[in-house]
């Protein structure tokens, strides 16, 4: 089959659609005939030799894809061949066939069609596992997030307003339109303005009660002043640095907390249990259309360094899907 | 009725034994006859003029006590007059009479002698809450606690092997053998031991699933080393000062979180929720004498400015009660 392999460590030039060798189903893993993927910002880190993939994983780049059954391993017994689907990977994506354990597999969603499936795992996990299982977020409170129009962000958005919960985000002047058509009731430009005066001046003081915070040291202090009593900041991605002062005292004050996940990394175990939970918790409120995937463009999979392009120029909103 | 007041923020010497005007029961609350109260670190920083009691509270200083009920407020059907009992206050138990929300009362458990129970309220519902709440604490996990010989430490010991789990503490080196009699598989002597080197060792590499911390900054950097995968580190003091340097990548590396709380400035309806916990998950232990109240010394309640001498110094293994 064909994949796209980083040549060496370096811009989206070095990734190149190569043959390689087809992947075979070990016990408990599927094989998926892949129709399309979609970028993450971790590929671009992993493309750069920043971010290895896990012990274990493909070393193609890829973290989620769409696709149609081609052959099952030893012991699955709830997919069969010729079922689409799409799955959570720990890499392998950007290939014409991937090996999954069955456990990060998922259904298409109703009213969803394979290749927009493409664009939902990451994010569905992403945002359920942080906003909903580790941060608890709660009907009635206010979820900050941070880089609304990302893929991630978007869904956050569209994810929190049909939990009940009060969304702001930030994101650039360009986007903010978009950030307020998925769900932000206010939406901050983060160049211009002041997101901890903004959020506690339209809370009354409250604050906020979850944040969402892909930018890592540079926003922690100011997250954190923002943050309500008892609130969650959950960082998972470091775009701002990763070494920051930290005020306990400041947090103590709140009983606040500091959360860093990612999810590329978690044993199989952690994964399939977020996978089983999106899919009771998130997978209806796609089928019944709250949210939905939301697809910057579709790019064939050889191109996928222009794909890279444009997601490390920050040109999109919400997926950039690469389709076979 | 006297209460110990503060006549200006100072050394234990600002202490003073007063008159001073009885406490009313508001409704939903009842009036403790004091029989005694224990000293909480807090309450030294509130000598000091460091920590104001929070909004509403008692001015004297005191955050826990047992004793008989005089008075019920209107709207109390729990709580009897005569009924032996102790209580989480927000403040005001260094004095012969206090008034409490009924929800932050408890039953002095099977076993406990009056006395005696004044050294529960505040570590029963500080580890609960922060341990077992908060980081959720499984059993099979390693505990991790700072000051394992204090009042909060030698109960977190307790309970966290009652709970199954794997503990571990530091402490200062004369108080070693008493943290290990209270459940320590290993005590380390802060001073001149390397708290991460013995624990991964001890643990096969793998940390410290929670940790209870009350030094704050000072050992934020070390903490973070020394948390597993999934650590969850509790900071309930600054001992060690507030500030200090985060290092977000290694907390994403480990999908671990940094919580600081404290349990005196929660609303009422938090504390009841806690101690209606601890009632539920604690004391049935205290009663079966698994978890026992660790009382250092017990001096007159006239003698408070002794009494913050011996714990300010650290002279004290548990609680130092105050006794009327």
């Amino acid at each position: 089959m064909h994949a796209i392999t980083i040549a060496r460590p370096g811009g989206p030039e070095v990734l190149t659609w190569s043959e390689v060798p087809d992947p075979e189903p070990q016990a408990g893993e599927v094989v998926i005939d892949v129709a399309a993927s979609a970028v993450n910002r971790a590929d671009l880190m992993q493309r750069q030799g920043k971010y290895a993939p896990p012990p274990g994983a493909s070393e193609y780049p890829g973290m989620e894809c769409s696709g149609t059954i081609v052959a099952v391993g030893r012991g699955v017994s709830e997919w069969h061949v010729g079922d689409e689907v799409c799955a959570l990977l720990a890499g392998g994506g950007y290939a014409e066939r991937v090996a999954v354990p069955a456990a990060q597999v998922l259904p298409i969603p109703e009213g969803v069609s394979l290749l927009e499936a493409a664009a939902l795992p990451e994010v569905a996990c992403t945002v359920w596992s942080n906003v909903f299982s580790t941060a608890r977020l709660n009907p009635g409170e206010v979820l900050l997030v941070h880089g609304g129009a990302s893929g991630v962000g978007t869904f956050a958005l569209q994810l929190g307003s049909a939990y009940g919960a009060r969304v702001f985000c930030t994101a650039s002047k360009p986007k903010l339109e978009r950030a307020r058509a998925y769900g932000a009731e206010v939406a901050i430009d983060y160049k211009t303005e002041d997101f901890v005066q903004i959020v506690k001046d339209e809370t009354g003081g409250h604050g906020a009660d979850v944040i969402l915070d892909n930018m890592g040291a540079k926003y922690l202090g100011r997250n954190i002043e923002v943050l309500a009593t008892n609130g969650r900041l959950v960082v998972i991605g470091l775009q701002g640095g990763r070494k920051a002062d930290l005020d306990l005292g400041a947090l103590l004050t709140k009983r606040a907390s500091v959360t860093a996940t990612s999810l590329r990394g978690r044993p199989v175990v952690e994964k399939a249990q977020i996978v089983a939970e999106v899919r009771d918790h998130v997978w209806p409120l796609v089928s019944a259309g709250r949210v939905r995937p939301v697809i910057d463009r579709a790019l064939a999979m050889q191109d996928a360094a222009e794909a890279h392009r444009v997601v490390g120029a920050s040109e999109h909103v919400g997926k950039v899907l690469l389709v076979r």
